[in-house]
């Protein structure tokens, strides 16, 4: 089989916003032997993740090294097999895996999951079912611990993981406030997700206004779903009650370039001490082995049309890089994602 | 009965350190006429502690209001049973009890801990079998978890608390290091207390310096029991491994006025995304309810000598409100008492 190829290739490390300058396009005839166990897949949807911009740190992060240079930008996605030389999945199959952002990929079947789209769209194992889904599952449940009649608040609330934390916070029997930029995401949070309250932070000057509004709402917060850091988290933090949970699931304001020289904050732990508070990081990767035990309960949500899960569609391939870097903006709503 | 009694009154709200003008002393015949279940109690130790400055903040710290002006120092204190109106406790014998810091006091029997003379020197009820051991012991095994073999940081670990929980972490079989100010002080912490390193935070210039020392020394950090926050966190918490336990007992570098201020440092939430690692606040009245369980195991090893339970002693009640304010200096070891 021959096809043509087209790869976008992480070039160039950045120092502040990433963007199309730190990749280079790549495309070529390939012609790919599979080996045994393998599967070649045609990706129509990538996904882009806020995560892919820590791992360009230039500081050692989640992993000891960055993302290499002049490699494939890592990435997961989903697709369709093209051919196979393994058991159990064959032509025509919905998979999604680590893909990266390429139009086609020979893996092994065990780096795959596969996916029914009887179930749902097979782009929501990016999303819902996927990555994000697991990330807002364990990161509340566990890290969160949510009890009915606690106050929760989601940093980031119209995101990929904040919109689904939302939803399943309302499901614990919790009072749900999100927090997000614009009263558009505002009202859509309200209106659609079911947030007992939106707090718009731009319409905020600093972190004294927004814990102001917070505190009037809410009096106080039990856990603390924190997916942007800096002066939203400055606000948050010393609101937080007795025993209170704050999950440090991202640090989404601090990406463009604040991962290699920390910005100077309010100092908090005082507050740790005062409230007998924990703040524990997590991660997706820490929940891969437990995908089943999530799919078991939200998956059924999903498929009876219970959670609201967004998508941002971008078309094109070429987007790619462009559409990380939005991501920084805080422009989409829900997943971000780009088809082919 | 007609007694002398003298009582320190804090009187005016300090905006740095905190020192003797913010106290008054009271001096007057006293006839205390006790209720039934009550005791008088002639105090012979006074407890000085970091956290009596917290609770001098402006802002809600650990209680809604800070301490009372015009009221007398409320503190731990040691002292015999001078008459009793209570079943189970008879003149002369030795009690620990929320006092104050006065003469002479009159208290249901049921505040007060009878202390048994014969197990070890009374004063160590404020000491090592008293709330800092309890903060120590709790604090150490509760929120720290400490593993065999895992890497233990204590900051102000020739402190009261600290220099208990450098022994408590050797005991369960981690290589501990200790942080403190000056020569004397660590090597009073590796050759008495058995610390594996101790580090002389004045040896170093900023965060970075630390940092440097530290990893060079252990590489990272599994459990960090941190007594100072400030720079000296600053230094300690980028080097925690993978699911570290942070112990937020106190943050006694901010207890000059920067409670009410915030200072500003370097943010470092990322840290906790990177190790998924755990930081909780932690105080004494948690645990009070389970000092059974604490004195069952520790009163054994200080009975036969196996804790070294250092203490400064300061000769006379009027030179309490100065030593409360030299705690803040770090130039004493161990805890601090005053004595009549």
């Amino acid at each position: 089989m021959n096809l043509l190829r087209r790869q976008w290739i992480y070039s160039h490390t950045p120092d502040g916003r990433v963007g199309p300058e730190h990749y280079t396009l790549r495309e070529g005839d390939w012609s790919p032997e599979l080996a045994r166990g393998e599967v070649l897949v045609e990706a129509s949807t990538w996904s882009v993740d806020p995560y892919m911009r820590i791992n360009q740190a230039r500081r050692p992060t989640f992993n000891t090294e960055p993302h290499p240079l002049g490699a494939v930008q890592s990435a997961g996605a989903v697709g369709r097999v093209l051919a196979s030389r393994a058991e159990g999945l064959a032509e025509g199959d919905w998979v999604e895996g680590p893909l990266g952002w390429q139009t086609h990929a020979a893996l092994p079947a065990t780096a795959l999951r596969q996916v029914d789209p009887t179930l749902a769209p097979p782009s929501t194992a990016l999303g819902v079912l996927g990555m994000p889904g697991r990330t807002a599952w364990f990161g509340l449940m566990e890290a969160g611990r949510p009890k009915a009649g606690e106050v929760v608040v989601v940093s980031a609330a119209a995101g990929a993981v904040g919109s689904l934390v939302v939803q399943f916070a309302k499901r614990q029997g919790c009072v749900v406030v999100g927090i997000a930029g614009g009263p558009d995401k505002c009202a859509w949070l309200r209106e659609r997700l079911g947030c007992d309250h939106a707090v718009d932070h731009r319409a905020h000057a600093d972190a004294d206004a927004l814990a102001a509004t917070l505190r009037a709402l809410v009096g106080g917060v039990d856990v603390y779903f924190d997916n942007v850091g800096g002066w939203i988290s400055d606000a948050v933090i010393p609101l937080v009650n007795r025993r209170a949970r704050i999950v440090v699931c991202g640090v989404i304001s601090q990406y463009d370039g604040q991962l290699d020289t920390p910005e100077l904050g309010p100092r908090f732990l005082h507050h740790f001490l005062y409230q007998r508070c924990r703040m524990e990081g997590i991660l997706a990767r820490d929940y891969l082995h437990r995908m089943d035990e999530m799919l078991r309960i939200v998956g059924p949500w999903v498929q009876r049309g219970e959670i609201h899960f967004e998508q941002t569609l971008v078309e094109g391939f070429e987007r790619l890089p462009r559409t990380l870097g939005e991501l920084f903006d805080g422009v989409h709503r829900g997943k971000v994602l780009v088809q082919a």
